[in-house]
Formats: C-alpha cells, sequence, structure tokens
C-alpha cells in the first residue's frame, strides 16, 4: 500500500478498530498495513485515543505485555443511556400499541437494529470488565439485543431452545416454572455450547416473574458456569419479588392502566 | 465542543458514518457538530471518501437533493468474501461437527457475531441497491445472520414464528410443508410487522428441499409483498430441484460422506 497521510491513517485506524470492538491488534498488524513506523502509529494512536474520549464515542485501549497490542472498547456514557431509553419509552408509549391481554406490541422495537444495538451497547458498557464468555439468552424475542450485546463483547452468544433440536447434538435440558402462566416448561441447550466453569452473561427481553431467568441461572450449574449479571431489556414492577434476586433491567414497564396510561420509564438505578 | 483539526474530524466523520450504516446525515449536522464552515467539511469528506475506497473499508456516498446528504454503505469486496467464506467452511469440516444423522452442528458459527457479522456484510452488499424495506426471517437459528444483514442495510428485521404468539397481536398465518421432511407446519407472524407493498428480502440459515422459504414467499403475498431475494447462509446440494427458484447460498453443502470427509464448500456464482 502506498504510504497514508496521518489524517488518512486515523481515519482507517478507527474504522478498523471500531468495525471488531474488543479484539486486540497490535502495534505490528498496523505498521504492517500502513507501511510506517512504529513510533509513528504511537503517535497516531495518542490522537485517537485523545478523539475518541473527547467526542465520547468509546475508548481505545492499550494492552501491555507480550499478547498486548490495542482495542477498541464500546461505550455508552449515562446521557446517551438516559436519552436513548427515554426515546424507546416514548415509543412504547403509544396507545396503538397495547393488544387485548393489556400486552404491550413491542416486536417492531427489540427486531430493530437501530434500538437492539444501541441495548446491546448500553449491557455491554454495563458488563464489558467482567471477564465474560458467553452471552445467554432464550429464544425468540431476547436474541437480536442478546446477540448486539455479544457483538460489542465480542464473545459468543448461545442460545438456549424451548424444544429437544437434532441439530444440536446431545443436549442438556433443565424444567422450569414459568413465573407469570404458572406452568412447567423444559429449556433445552447444546452440551457442546458452553465450556465449563465460563463465566456468561445473561440477556433477554423481558422479565414478569423471572421463571426463565432463574431456569437459565439452574441450567448454567450443570455447566459448572458463573452467572455474572442478568440484563433485561423491561422488567415489570409488579410482582416486585422475581424468582432471581439480582438483574438488570433498562426499562420499567409499571402499568398498562389502559390504551391512554402507559406507565413505563427507563429504571433509574442506571444513572446512580 | 472546540475546534478539531482535520486529522480528528476524519476520525469522528468515519466513526459517526460507520456506526450508522445507510443513515443520510445532512452537511449542516457535521458542520453544527464540528464548528466548521461547509467549505471545510467537504474537503473532509472527499479525503473520508478516498480513503475507505484505497483501503476498501466500504463507500462513503454523497446524496444530491432537499432530502441529501452523506451516509456509509458498507461493502464486502469478492476477494475478503472468498477469504471469509473459505474460513467459514474450514472450520465446519471439522469431523467432531458430525453428529447423529449426518447434521453439522453449527451453532457456534452461526450464533457467533464474528461470523454472522460478516456474513450479514455480505448479504447486505448483494443486495444493497434493492430497496428492501424489511429483511424477514423464521425462528430461530437464522435470527442472527439476518439481524446483522437488516443491521448493515439500516431497516428493520420482521422474525416470523412457529406458533401464534399472544404478544405480536392479530397474527396473519401460513400453512407450509417442510421440503425435507414432507410435514405440513403453520407460521405466524404479526398483521402490524410489515406494512403493504413493501419490497422484502429472506434471510435464512439452512435450505434443503426449500419448503420453509416457499411458505415465506406466500406468507409475503398475504401482505402483497414484493421479495426482492432469499439469501441463505448453506444450502444443501441435493436435491437440487428445490422448492423455490431464486435463492443466493453464501456455501454449499455438498455431502456429509463421514466423519473425516464432509464436502462443503463457497458458492461459486458469488465470485463470477
Amino acid at each position: 500500500m502506498n504510504k497514508l497521510k496521518r489524517n488518512e491513517r486515523i481515519g482507517a485506524l478507527i474504522k478498523i478498530l471500531c468495525d471488531n470492538p474488543n479484539k486486540i491488534y497490535t502495534l505490528n498488524y498496523f505498521t504492517n498495513l500502513f507501511n510506517a513506523a512504529k513510533s509513528t502509529i504511537s503517535e497516531d494512536l495518542v490522537i485517537v485515543k485523545k478523539l475518541m474520549e473527547d467526542l465520547r464515542l468509546g475508548k481505545v485501549e492499550t494492552i501491555a505485555g507480550a499478547s498486548g497490542g490495542v482495542k477498541y472498547v464500546p461505550y455508552m456514557n449515562l446521557e446517551d443511556t438516559k436519552r436513548i431509553l427515554n426515546e424507546i419509552c416514548k415509543v412504547l408509549k403509544d396507545s396503538s400499541r397495547v393488544i387485548p391481554g393489556s400486552f404491550l406490541y413491542m416486536s417492531d422495537i427489540i427486531y430493530n437494529p437501530i434500538f437492539v444495538r444501541k441495548m446491546g451497547k448500553i449491557f455491554a458498557t454495563k458488563f464489558m470488565n467482567e471477564n465474560i464468555d458467553y452471552v445467554i439468552t432464550v429464544e425468540t424475542k431476547g436474541i437480536p439485543i442478546a446477540l448486539m450485546t455479544a457483538n460489542y463483547l465480542n464473545i459468543p452468544l448461545v442460545i438456549v431452545r424451548n424444544s429437544n433440536k437434532v441439530t444440536e447434538g446431545s443436549n442438556v435440558s433443565m424444567n422450569y416454572v414459568s413465573g407469570s402462566t404458572g406452568k412447567i416448561q423444559t429449556m433445552y441447550v447444546s452440551k457442546r455450547a458452553i465450556k465449563n466453569e465460563a463465566n456468561v452473561l445473561i440477556i433477554d427481553d423481558f422479565m414478569k416473574g423471572g421463571g426463565t431467568a432463574k431456569g437459565l441461572l439452574d441450567l448454567m450449574k450443570e455447566f459448572d458456569a458463573t452467572v455474572k449479571g442478568i440484563g433485561v431489556m423491561i422488567s415489570t414492577k409488579e410482582p416486585k419479588e422475581k424468582m432471581v434476586n439480582e438483574y438488570l433491567p433498562l426499562i420499567i414497564l409499571d402499568k398498562v392502566v389502559n390504551e391512554d396510561e402507559i406507565k413505563i420509564y427507563p429504571n433509574e438505578d442506571l444513572f446512580r
């Protein structure tokens, strides 16, 4: 490649780092790619780091040592987090969303890349330093948010299924009681999907009674996994006592009073 | 914000544009953000465009007119496409993946953000100019690839379900015959998920007989939608006659002969 100017190298560095969140690149990688001296790349990276922080676009971190290098760490600041969650709540308050049974129609939000990549970034920011090995979710509606969380953490996603699938090979199953309906169900995951003694993060779209999350906690014990956190997009205010103790909702659904009064707001604990 | 230097503005421009693929930003947005003259931003964008093309990182396009501006168009070149698909095939050829019934275990690939974001970018590159309004998939295994495709196209994802869900409101259903098992099944999608007369792109992980894709085609007729393409990660070589005529596989699964001989390769038509 022809020698690039500083402003071109900086543009390229940002693009490459940000396209691959949490992936470590060695300095050598960039000296080869740009045909430039190590000292030049180091100077570029100083500018990149400062710029990313000044504009609050995330962090670029240097990792020392033999397996060291530089990586982009996605980061959503509190102000943007608040703004985005308020925006989502505003969209969800639309009276046309109320469907029979006082449910809120949300599929257009929880499947929309524009919203789920932002929520994924919020979860990734919260759990960035927990050394998570896998993001775990159960099909179907939590998958997009869970995938985007895994994407920013640069780790695999594991999808737990509601039925036994031949394409998964040998499965580990767990019975659980749905917290809202009281029905007993079974969840399944491929035995080879999760290495033993891993750190996992559970992500789902919705929590009412917490039965599904409890089932996932029990299932993770079968792999001797440590559950480092449970993140849900929305949890209902009632019942206050869920079947799991620690969980982080982005949004609280207080009550669907009627079509004109939907009480839903960001989880204020996020901003403390 | 303090005035930025050119190299800082270029870094920030690339970050903002690439974080939001196919989203149009006005020049005014950047003149305000950077507190800089229109001519300055225009000059910056010339450098950004050239850099992105030279390094083959995607395209930055200018849209003229009242609703005009500038946007980042993700783009995967043929050489990278070939390299990535060969890499995935190599991983899939591992003898330990063969599970009873001559299935290949693939969940670790089709749920892994590192692989699915690349495959999503390949599909987005192929269907970029088709004015797609929605990416459609059917639960569960195709969701991650479909979401990443929708992400790069900057359009909503619609997930068709295998059972009738109360949280979806009024559903439209379609019976279909599984091309591989011959069983009749039903698929459901919320009536409000797809606007009438939209352009849609169907994305799934696997095609054998094509029955699911045919079901989706029929379902889309209920919305007067135009199916602009069907993309699948893997299609089997046999049966040659599928229940749909036009589809684009990334990878062909020829045959799982035994654990030591798995014939699987990239779809050569992609490179012609």
